[in-house]
């Protein structure tokens, strides 16, 4: 099986961290192709950013999808998720989707531990429906860009965070920001209800679904777009409109 | 990977057609291990047989879980499912909880196919937190019987019904009712948004959440019971109670 | 008029506690039948213990609400409510529902004082469809027992957190849980909100009821069902699924 | 005991209506005192006359509240309830509210007959929040003044709109409006779910919390205004207002 | 273009508080009229001064709206707002109505600053449909009087307690109470973000409705009543319930 | 004042006739400017061209904002409403979102009458967190092409579909969709609720809220952002990220 693993950020360092765990969650035989748009933000932070990086991703899936069973979009805010949905002919998933629905799965609500932007993620889990399961975000004092050159330091952060939802309530916890993709492992033994990595959700969500078989449908809003014409759009997402 | 598939009617023919379509969906290497309750409904069709299934379901969870890397509970109204998951060291997964898990990953607002009890179906969907996303509920005029005595005739039905769902909003449409398990795949080519089974979906999702490992809470509500006592219960559950 | 008071737990104490706050609520000419289940857990205090405790309620009921004019459950988790209701045809109250019920009469938002178990109170008060008229809910640092072994002590506690959900906005205050029954009234004086007592409640709702003469619904979920048949159940439970 | 039932409208007939309504569901030695505002609207019909026959309302319960020990308000948008519940020192019960109630105490959802201005009826409603729980309204085509001229015919179309409503998923069915009190036993054996008749329900549930001796609030929206004055009020209103 | 601006509160130095701030935002060729009612509470802190106000209001209006285009609600709880809408032939406009919407447009949640009562705020917001959209309330350890009498502590509370909202989560912060109707502008500049005055709001929200020349409805719950009766009301206010 | 009317369709024609209604509704003194952007669908008619069109209508905006008061957004998916506003250092109003607030001011409920798409109006809708106020949306037999080539018949179709959700309970209507701008003053008087038309709406709040000068937030989700970079961006949008 391959699976389209394709960033919204155009941050090559992110989409290998992204990657790197997506490959450790894969199945042996699942084959992760990793993508970064051309053009967009290099890491959103906002609302702002995160409209624009929408067309990059769908510029970038619309290229890249071809050959591929699956994608998943590398990308906490799962940014374009239901125009990726509608546009692809294959399955698209969130990872911060894919994450709340593992929380789901495990049982009870769940809290979030992140970097900031909290009302940018209480706005995408309602839009899943799924606000009533959410049952607090934490912040933690720290930016992504310290996730990569201290690592410890913000492990020790995210699990005091993520021990202290547990009390409050949370019966799982996930991790939000793609930079924290693959550090749930490190720090589960320090928190005492299950961390949930995204990236990692996402995959195994991914393989499952592919395995449904659930035909594209040909009725409503996720039926693809067809005949429809636009200007000075990439040639891949053009045709894509077009031919439906 | 071995799952256990545990019915919650105790009827041996609606064991046996979960299984079957569970051994459809699962890979290669997955075992399904397939039991009935030693007591309890003959066939779950109202609120009060679902709660006593619900122990007749615990009491069988607790006697055949060791071995098994999770458990599927087999029946429409997701029967004692947060108890069950308390319960056991594994995880645990209701057939109705996965097919509206893999309708949010097909996007949009699902639809739901079945033979009555739409308010149980309703509370069941709303308890899952996933009140927002149900379209609506069609009743086909038939019985779970006629399921096995008239495929041909019960088939026909839940695919007008389906897609009169799809017509007036459904983005996908999930079949309800364990005598439906293994349906969809004869009839989706009639209807024009992805049809879910929940028994299929429940699979996949199982063999995915084996695969991320987490951890079995040590707090909360999901944190396993322990040091409990009770008078008159099976040995392999009072012994589940007792020991945590 | 004749009250089944049917406790949940099978530790005899504790129906006493509850048919003693009963008695002292009931008005001089009814009688309440004080009733403890053959099998389950000796004190609920997870939703694995809650499932299995709504068998042995069901069946406790079945055996003992012919001559009785309605039936209270005596367990603060409204364990089975609506199978219970469904399958007697009596009317079936639950304590915590009552108390609820008794509270919107006082007027406003109401809080809840209890032992532990806070997500299990939230779900069956959402389950009422009035999770938006709880103010909060505050656990005090003791267990049931403490309150027969100390009751000075732990009735200090329930002062205080009632007193603070009071300051906090809530209207009335709930005292969740059997072993706090009969208390309300010996700490009225120290809390500046109504104090409501879930057994009381409960007794002068089903006087109440009971003089409404509402018949048994013939057609939905709320109508008994009939014909219905299960393996391994006890005679009386057995006998009321057949005849409806 | 003694219930005051106040009318929110200045038609005397309509009082008496509700007065029978009342003694026909009172306890032997309960005392209803009929009474009916000053001044407002002859017939409320409209949410502008509602907002007036509230100062008519509280003005009536503030001259003849001394000497009862709870007031009913017989107006089915229970006018003023909530201002009524502050000012008074004795329990204060709306007869839609009481009927909501009732209905939660049958169990399920319940759906609502009346003449006219359904969105009123559901802002009422949700007021208590318990919109969850209403299944639906149907609205008959006749006025409050056919009931009194023909009941016949207006017992019929009462009778068949809540036998729709049943049909479409309500396990009880309110009627809403004072002139349909006492209506329910007439038609109650032809409809296959409980009738409810908020004044019947008010009466007992009136009754019932006058027995729990709940303590009027010292605290919070609840608890009685004091040293409040104001301009060309009542004598009797001006001095609750100002006494506390 | 003529704006009345109608108190509910039986005040007149609040009502020329709110005059002088309505004036500040309006046009320069719309003249506001103020008025105050000729009976009522004069000053509303309680539900009961707020259900007798709204007859007054209503009354005040009746007497007052000919020869007006559109009227404001100078009372911070939005008092009879429907009742008024309804009954009169121009647009109505809440002021605290008017907050919140400004808030939306400012984007996000907002917070609100006012001195007490703030399960009322919450009331009155909820009945907007908006309570998703605030973020929270927070109350000044001060009273209305103390805005008057000392105003430079008074608005030094009020930007630290809007300052506290911001940093929680608002995205704007309203200023509930028309006692502090024109204190945003003194104090903006302290607070990160929009300060919202329901009197500015009220004002430049009925400017622009005016424009839109709306019609008043002919149908359902905002048509103007016709041929009500009624009992010891006001001239005007018969006679607009008479004519329609 | 100058406000910015900016069109998400790349279709001049329809930036014309949103143009034409705003200039009808603006105050002698407001200059409407309006744009198309540079790139992006032809007419968005899907969620994929919706999530697309954003990019273009930022980097319009971008372009075309300095010397404005306000921007308008001239396409009835309010299309990165949220993060035009963070973006521009002016207020940003969408057409829908004005018309949901005028309706709002209106009274009641509010219907919709559009082309298609219902589910994405829902959404938009819900968005503002006014999901409880939307009574219905009513979908015509006509495209928006229609609406230029035979405008009678289009006009004919959104009375009928607009007075048939009247009498289901909207207390006014929205006309959904650009290429309805200005027809709303057609047909009122075939409608006996107000018909709303959302650029006319957007323009006269955008010249209250402009005459508000409300602050740009320096904290929260709605402050500039500044210090972004990114990649292959237009010029005036790099530089806005940039520079805040």
């Amino acid at each position: 099986m391959r699976l389209l693993l394709a960033n919204a950020n155009t941050t090559d360092a992110v989409t290998e961290t992204c990657a790197r765990a997506a490959r450790a969650a894969a199945a042996p035989d699942t084959e992760i192709v990793a993508v970064t748009p051309r053009f967009g933000p290099r890491v959103i932070s906002s609302r702002a950013e995160n409209a624009i990086a929408a067309h990059g991703l769908l510029d970038c899936l619309a290229e890249h999808h071809p050959g591929c069973d699956a994608a998943i979009l590398a990308v906490s805010y799962d940014t374009a998720l239901a125009a990726a949905r509608q546009l692809l002919p294959i399955p698209v998933i969130g990872m911060t989707e894919a994450a709340c629905l593992a929380a789901c799965l495990a049982g009870g609500r769940f809290g979030l531990v992140t970097f900031s932007s909290p009302d940018l993620y209480r706005e995408v889990i309602a839009g899943h429906g799924l606000a009533g399961r959410l049952s607090g975000i934490a912040l933690i004092d720290a930016t992504p860009y310290d996730a990569a050159s201290d690592p410890e330091s913000v492990a020790a952060k995210v699990a005091e965070a993520a021990a202290g939802l547990a009390r409050e309530g949370a019966d799982s916890v996930l991790l939000g920001g793609a930079a924290l993709a693959g550090m749930a492992g490190l720090i589960q033994e320090r928190v005492p209800v299950p961390l949930i990595d995204g990236i990692a959700a996402a995959v195994v969500f991914a393989e499952g679904i592919v395995r449904l078989r659930l035909p594209k449908p040909r009725l409503g809003g996720y039926a693809a777009p067809a005949n429809r014409h636009a200007v000075g759009l990439g040639e891949a997402l053009s045709a894509l409109l077009r031919r439906g």
